[in-house]
């Protein structure tokens, strides 16, 4: 068997919620087809994706109350996965039903829990508040089936230093090198903490700030194990105190990243970039997503392209693992909690049984 | 080696009579590169589609007279599969043979059969008779390289129920779940009879019996392991008689399938829908022929979709073997009665040994 | 592991030297990655093209000076493959780089030595002096990629015979096939001399000669092992010296193929076809190669249609080895000289320990 490369005992998010609603949603997570709808109390349901009886994907079925019709012989499966109707026969097989996965719709994500459905907290949801719409604004968008291992934009967000050579005509600055970074980790998360101080600002955050001068830029990233990364980054004038906790001359964004494997070596990414500041500027919002992903040309469209490269020159180059630099601290603490929980995984455990 | 998914010793259809003539056609049955042609007496030849000295296809070469020039160093190969010339060289190697399978031409098809020539018995040929355009009219057609195996096919064919959900919006009808139906064997046949007594006539068997009323109708299909499918379908007055054998009242048609695998995961699919009326009627064979399959949008369109759908599910799926219901009877019986051609096949035997 | 069907310690073509600039040029040459670029003072550089750190092709980055600047976290390697620069820290890992490759350009073409560098001796590298452009003159091409195993375009080069049936409509002639052949062979080359004595001149022939009458016509093919094919092809008067030796009255050609595996089962293939009379008439050399490669309709384009099928014929068709014949007898010689080097290649040999 192939080893693991992610746990299956954790929240994933499966879409945003805008996209799950009255017709059958498919969509695969950790190798998983999954098929989800809202019930009519508006509640999200995810059934596995393939009838029980000759496996046909319920989701070229029909949607009826709160229940799927199989497109093929007509077998009837509820909210939970039971069969509740088998064709030309009373008698229901008990053993007839698929498997429903655990779902809980929280910051306007909805997540799917994989594995073993009775360690599902919802306690082990990641703080993804900033994607709430309430006190950060930001429109993001989806990257279906990026052509990754979804721990390689772990690695790509957990080291900010590639700014420079990717984005070297937006957002990259010789600062990001020359400023020393810290790396702190506790439980499943791992923080990487940068400060670039009394420097000459970068165009974007001076045209943000409204005003000239030097910044203090800071860049604190959160890897929250398995799949999900926070990126606090701003800027303020120098001297104003942002070092010591007081942002108030500034101005604040976050990146927001939320990872599902789809396979071993595909992705869905869910993204945002959201900010504290020109809240109600719609056309600074529209401005920022397409600085994000424009056909091509925004800087996440160009980290895919080295992605996708990256993806392929592993698969067909033996030579593992990786060598490491010091700016691989974050990423390398980041894989250490991705690994601590893909052994503790019970469904891992069983499969190697 | 994997499980065989179809015997060898048996007879394959190959193709249309129509479409072998002066030129060499190439098709791949059970995994076995075909090329035919017909020779200058009509009969038809079938080889091995790969040269003796180098392998390149001999479809690529011409067809002289009633032999086969290869098109890179100009073998040539009899209608037997025997090697006539060799390039600058007068001694021919005695072993210097391609492959040649037995074919026979009946009923307007071409069938081939891959296994053991020796045992290539015409007599086991299926009863296709159906299909002459003597006493039954109609125009099918093939889906060349169907993407899923063969069996699922017959699965379909051997279990009308699906008609309910899969044509909604057509043929289906609600009498077919509610009617019993009866599953018989006897040596490689399967039967599955169905009577609906005294229903409402759909709309189509209504139009074609001409009259209002009732009606008695009827599905009785029949799989001759281990390819063919024969329905005998059609409707009569109630009371007509037609239960007790007196069809004079009703209009009959039959499906017809004969199925060849290309490989384990995709076949060739020859259809007809033939019936004893309004024969003459050309408009009517026209549009008959466009109900199953026009772009998409035919009732056996409709069944595609779902078996390829199907097939993609079994790839990624592990879970097997299915899970049965009552209506599958028909279906089981008729995998029973593949497995036992498998089981006693001469060429799948060699390969185990 | 597979059987190796390449050496690699040999010199295989690269790329034509007008293809490598001051931009970095990617192409696989016997299953390694390789980027390529001019230094400053015009010599090539050939480095392993994936990054040492996480292994993103270094093609994707950009050149600067004489070194490869990585695309992704800027580390820098120079022309030899050490690595000059890694980001945000001044020690440099003493193992970090990647492999060079030892490069010579010559005869047009630049010639890469993908096996052990330290045997990388130039005096190794095929006669390919007719590409010159000096004493012979043609304008070749290349096709990259070739869908098959580049022994069997030594396979199709090293027997004209099939002239006779790929090109039946150009260059094909019942001559060739009736004509005796003898194939000597020393060291690591192999001959194949033909020689058509007093027989009609071909259109071709005839035409370049610009005089009527018989001809003795030549083919004398050389194999340089493991990938080097010049054929040395001509007509004269008959009766004036050509087979003693005195080819004055004659016209002189010569088909160069030089080849490299991308894969077991692709290859790129660099040819020309060159002359020496006409040398100064563009338009004959514009001819000669249409004739060759022309959207599908030149000589060269009707083997590739064979080889190309052939390849997919082996792929699927466990049938090996090959049957052969009296023609084959340069083929065969030609795959022995192949196989020899295989055998004495001390990369084959450690993957093998």
């Amino acid at each position: 068997m192939a080893e693991a490369t992610f746990p299956l005992d954790a929240w994933y998010p499966l879409a945003w919620s805008g996209e799950i609603g009255r017709s059958l949603f498919a969509r695969k997570i950790c190798g998983r087809d999954i098929v989800a709808y809202r019930r009519i109390d508006g509640e999200i349901a995810a059934l596995e994706d393939a009838c029980w009886h000759r496996l046909l994907p319920l989701s070229l079925g029909k949607l009826v109350g709160d229940d799927v019709v199989c497109g093929y012989h007509g077998l009837v499966f509820n909210a939970a996965g039971r069969c509740t109707h088998l064709p030309a026969q009373k008698t229901i097989n008990p053993s007839a039903c698929v498997r429903a996965y655990p779902v809980v719709e929280r910051h306007r994500l909805v997540w799917v829990w994989p594995g073993e459905p009775a360690l599902a907290d919802p306690a082990r949801l990641p703080d993804f508040h900033w994607n709430d719409g309430a006190d950060w604004k930001g429109e993001g968008g989806t990257f279906v089936s990026l052509g990754c291992d979804y721990r390689l934009v772990v690695d790509n967000l957990m080291d900010l230093s590639h700014e420079t050579y990717v984005h070297s005509e937006s957002i990259g600055h010789d600062a990001i090198l020359d400023s020393p970074f810290e790396v702190t980790h506790r439980g499943g998360t791992v923080t990487l903490a940068r400060w670039m101080i009394d420097i000459e600002a970068p165009p974007f955050w001076e045209k943000m700030l409204g005003k000239p001068g030097s910044v203090d830029r800071w860049q604190i990233v959160t890897f929250q194990a398995p799949n999900v990364v926070v990126g606090d980054v701003g800027a303020a004038p120098t001297a104003s105190g942002a070092p010591q906790g007081d942002r108030s001359q500034g101005v604040n964004g976050a990146f927001l990243a939320a990872l599902a494997p789809e396979t071993a070596t595909t992705c869905h990414y869910f993204w945002n970039f959201v900010r504290t500041f020109a809240r109600d500027d719609h056309e600074l919002t529209r401005r920022l997503t397409l600085a994000h992903v424009n056909d091509g040309k925004g800087v996440y469209d160009q980290d895919h392209r080295v992605l996708e490269a990256q993806q392929k020159a592993i698969d067909s180059n033996p030579r593992q693992p990786f060598f490491n630099l010091n700016i691989d601290a974050g990423a390398l603490w980041s894989r250490r909690k991705i690994d601590e929980l893909i052994a503790a995984d019970t469904v891992n455990a069983q499969a190697a049984e």
